[in-house]
């Protein structure tokens, strides 16, 4: 990825910002930069300065809407709350977020597609996840199942369930299920039950 | 797609099997029709007389695969078992085919990732969950969830398990969670958990 910081920054978030309305506008797979550039009212050379193709771009952005919409979800994280809560509380947060973005429901529905950007974003998400499932497993909160295949079944189970809730509009049904699967890994003793 | 049936059969599925090749080899965004057309020992116009380009050819191919693996999985319902003992089975089932069918391995994974196939593919199994399940709930055998919701929340969470499972080798703590996630389904009455 092109990281020259000698050009100023402006440039490149006028860029980004192009790039956002073209894929909104038209998908990722056929906006190009020629109209990105012609969007950011700046010169094909200038976008090729900054990013290399446009995947680099879409990398780019995908970045930073993550960052913005996790930014949300991870204000809505509390230490002193059990991992249920937590989890159940960010997901809702980042629906929440997404529903307030209405050009980055576009883009996300597409990026989930994108080969070359799925693998990256994945592992963003996993992450995080899976740091917080370890901690309450460890803690006998949740089920002692395997923190890392847990995480990947729930971030998968939250990608689908966020693409049916733009697809179907409600987030009401899917937010049940969601808080249903979660809810399930509480281990039933008085004081896990209880801070849940 | 092409359909002409005056052509034997058996050159359209020497194409398949060599696509299938191909695919896994190189994966589908490097795999060209030239190099289907070698490995298959045909002439290009005769992948062109059947398919009308590479994503045609990637269609056909993932329908096949797609019935051959459901064939065992549909293999293990059973009307007379509850809604969670033929998803858990069928899940293990779908599992076991994959590790049966090695090309299949590598041709499913770019198959998720390839967006002109992923939303044909996602329908083709969220249909299916979703009978079982809305039957399911209204018998009360499950809990009072959005069928569709929770459809679609299900294969999200199974793609991105057979994923983890196909990157980590390790189908048991997997499927694992996958059990735990179904089972909490499960409307806790006796008649409900002595069937399960």
């Amino acid at each position: 990825m092109a990281r020259r910081d000698a050009q100023p920054r402006d440039t490149k978030d006028k860029i980004l910002s192009a790039a956002l309305t073209e894929f909104s506008a038209r998908g990722y797979a056929d906006g190009s930069i020629d109209d990105i550039a012609a969007r950011a009212g700046v010169t094909k050379g200038a976008v090729y300065y900054w990013f290399h193709d446009k995947a680099d771009v879409a990398r780019d952005l995908q970045r930073q809407l993550a960052e913005r919409l996790a930014e949300d979800a991870v204000a809505t994280i509390d230490p002193a709350d059990d991992a249920v809560t937590n989890l159940i509380r960010g997901f809702e947060a980042w629906l929440r977020a997404l529903e307030r973005h209405d050009e980055a429901r576009f883009f996300l529905r597409d990026c989930w597609a994108i080969p070359e950007l799925a693998d990256s974003r994945r592992e963003d998400w996993v992450g995080p996840v899976r740091e917080l499932l370890a901690d309450g497993i460890q803690r006998g909160d949740l089920a002692p199942l395997d923190a890392d295949a847990l995480a990947h079944v729930l971030i998968g189970a939250w990608a689908e369930g966020t693409l049916h809730v733009l697809q179907s509009g409600d987030p009401t049904s899917t937010v049940a299920v969601v808080r249903h699967v979660v809810e399930s890994l509480i281990v039933t003793r008085s004081t896990a039950k209880a801070r849940a």
